[in-house]
């Protein structure tokens, strides 16, 4: 799956808008570069319209959200939908407030995203809010194990089905899929828990290849997340005694500043369902 | 004084509300999850009283206050209060303008904090400004020594009374205190002044500790104290030729994440006063 | 050029005021920490008029600006001029929207600031906007070359006269300029712009420099510059294997703790015009 789509994101050297939260933000511009794209920051409402005009995807993140960002929020995607480009959502902390849940929905009803990336409980949150077949996603577990697999992948196909985008659901086991095929990856290692923001930086990631490959969404999706989680195998595996988390982010970063095709070709650890 | 404190923090996993400065925030979320605990960080006045009542612990920092996170400081300590949530105030700044002064005073009025940590300037200021008994604290010399240690010690044990806060004061020494007793803390490198933010990194820290050691706040307090001292020890212990302040940071953080109640108890040095 | 202006910045340690955005704030405080100087982040207009007064130097960086901050700009703008402090702008973005250029062209017409720094794109765009002489600048090719080097050092001598402000463009080749004299400045490494804010650090080191040595603002600044160029050239020396973007930036931030006068008079390559 994974053949020239980094390759591409190298090449083409894509210009990635993030409106994004401020916690993780320079590990999602260090990212952007180190997979050969380029990151421009800006969240005014006076000028992500014109902002997002010269890039060619957008990248919105909720993270940090606020009254001046939601509004920014709108508006970007409007004008990105409007020209074409390239989006993803990233709902972090849909479900942990009224405001969070509400914005993701309104942002879903607004704007057809090409992707939208979450863990398990903040998809589930967005299956709920913005439909009313509870039905199946009431029944998923809150991680995605062998056993639940299968719930798993009708659950994710329906949801693509029903909001138009690609889902990528992250966890112990990936997901990425649309309303027909489901990547489910097995790549990465549990330790990238303890670092703030991996969940993020994949979601610029992602956001990069598919704007770099703009006709392969859903597998350009599954070569970003096998990517991320194969730079935390390769990162994990240059661990140096007395190092920890902070370490961890660091070479995660230089993993994917390191990578080549010939290696994801390697490391992707994948099955289609 | 150590036993156990850190090992409740790994095993409750305390989910932590930061409201805080965009300097030093991600180097919080990241010292959060290397300890064992969660870190949320969320500052609109939309959601932060939704966001506090599914944390355990309250960290304020005025570091990069504003008019609209004031507001959202207010609101979300007003409800972690009422719900019998721990909190921790670093009044970062508290003197160098009138509004992080006023903002820190009337915070202090209208929310008994459990713990309030600043250095000794920042604690003055608070003494100052939160009561008219100036004779003491007037009397503290600007660095914790051992000549002034004695009026230190008086000085944090009054202010303690009268805030009803354990206080925590960083420098060369550490000094934590409630009324009747003080610890008084030597782990630590001066080099630790060169990283921006280890002091938000130790306030986080705290807040972790006194959440999963809401029996305990003092003494909980003074081991995340003395952690973070140690850390700052070990990590310096690691520094390889020609690394800086930057990779100091991180094998501070390094440090955090590999630490345990063995090295805790056995690399701990303090006093009781 | 470079005798004792570092030596200045370490003995004098400047307080050095930053509004700047949210992006690479974190690794701005701690260039700042590393070359000798403080750093105070603030934004909010209720505090900057008085949090600038106890500075010596503001920078000046409109990188996530938004329309609180921008406000907060002309505050501590005016207020750092009338107190005698010294000011740089780093016009990030400026022709990636008007917001942008307009911002940077009205701060540029309300203040001098004594320094400004940016790459090709963004001088260029502050030449066309503040003034209506396009002749030279128009020819200004957007790489700066062996070939195109005499056009720049015109253009840059010319925007230093009708600003008034040393002009400091940053790319392959570094110039320095003031409207008599010119360095140019062939220090760094090419992998440098894949880290985020490399410029932003550069900026903050330049009004610690200036600061600690007002009277030499050209000399200062160019020192500064051939700093941070030669840190990027150790940092990269010491790169081990599978080490990417994440640990350079790392380097390069230790690399500049560790500098001192005798490595900079060593490594520093420039030549005057």
């Amino acid at each position: 799956m994974l053949r020239n789509f980094l390759e591409n994101v190298r090449k083409n050297s894509p210009l990635i808008h993030c409106i994004t939260n401020y916690v993780t933000v320079n590990d999602v511009a260090n990212v952007l570069l180190a997979c050969g794209a380029s990151p421009i920051m800006s969240d005014d409402a006076a000028e992500v319209e014109e902002i997002t005009s010269i890039c060619g995807g957008l990248n919105m993140n909720i993270g940090t959200l606020n009254k001046d960002t939601i509004a920014s929020m709108f508006l970007a995607g409007k004008k990105a939908k409007e020209l074409g480009h390239k989006i993803l959502l990233d709902p972090v902390g849909a479900g942990a407030s009224r405001l969070r849940t509400e914005t993701a929905a309104k942002l879903m009803e607004e704007i057809r995203f090409d992707v939208i990336r979450g863990n398990v409980s903040e998809i589930k949150t967005l299956a709920h809010g913005s439909g009313n077949t509870k039905g199946v996603d009431a029944d998923m577990a809150e991680e995605i194990t062998g056993q639940t697999l299968d719930q798993a992948v009708i659950f994710v196909k329906e949801l693509s089905r029903r909001t138009g985008s690609v889902i990528v659901i992250t966890g112990a086991m990936d997901l990425v899929s649309d309303s027909r095929k489901c990547y489910v990856i097995r790549n990465g290692r549990p330790e990238m828990s303890k670092i703030t923001g991996t969940g993020c930086q994949l979601s610029a990631l992602i956001t990069a290849f598919i704007t770099a490959n703009p006709e392969h969404i859903l597998e350009a999706s599954a070569a970003a997340v096998g990517m991320m989680g194969l730079a935390g195998e390769i990162g994990w595996s240059r661990m140096q005694p007395g190092e920890g988390n902070a370490s961890y982010r660091t070479r995660i970063i230089n993993a994917i500043d390191q990578m080549d095709e010939e290696l994801l070709r390697k490391g992707a650890n994948y099955e289609m369902r």
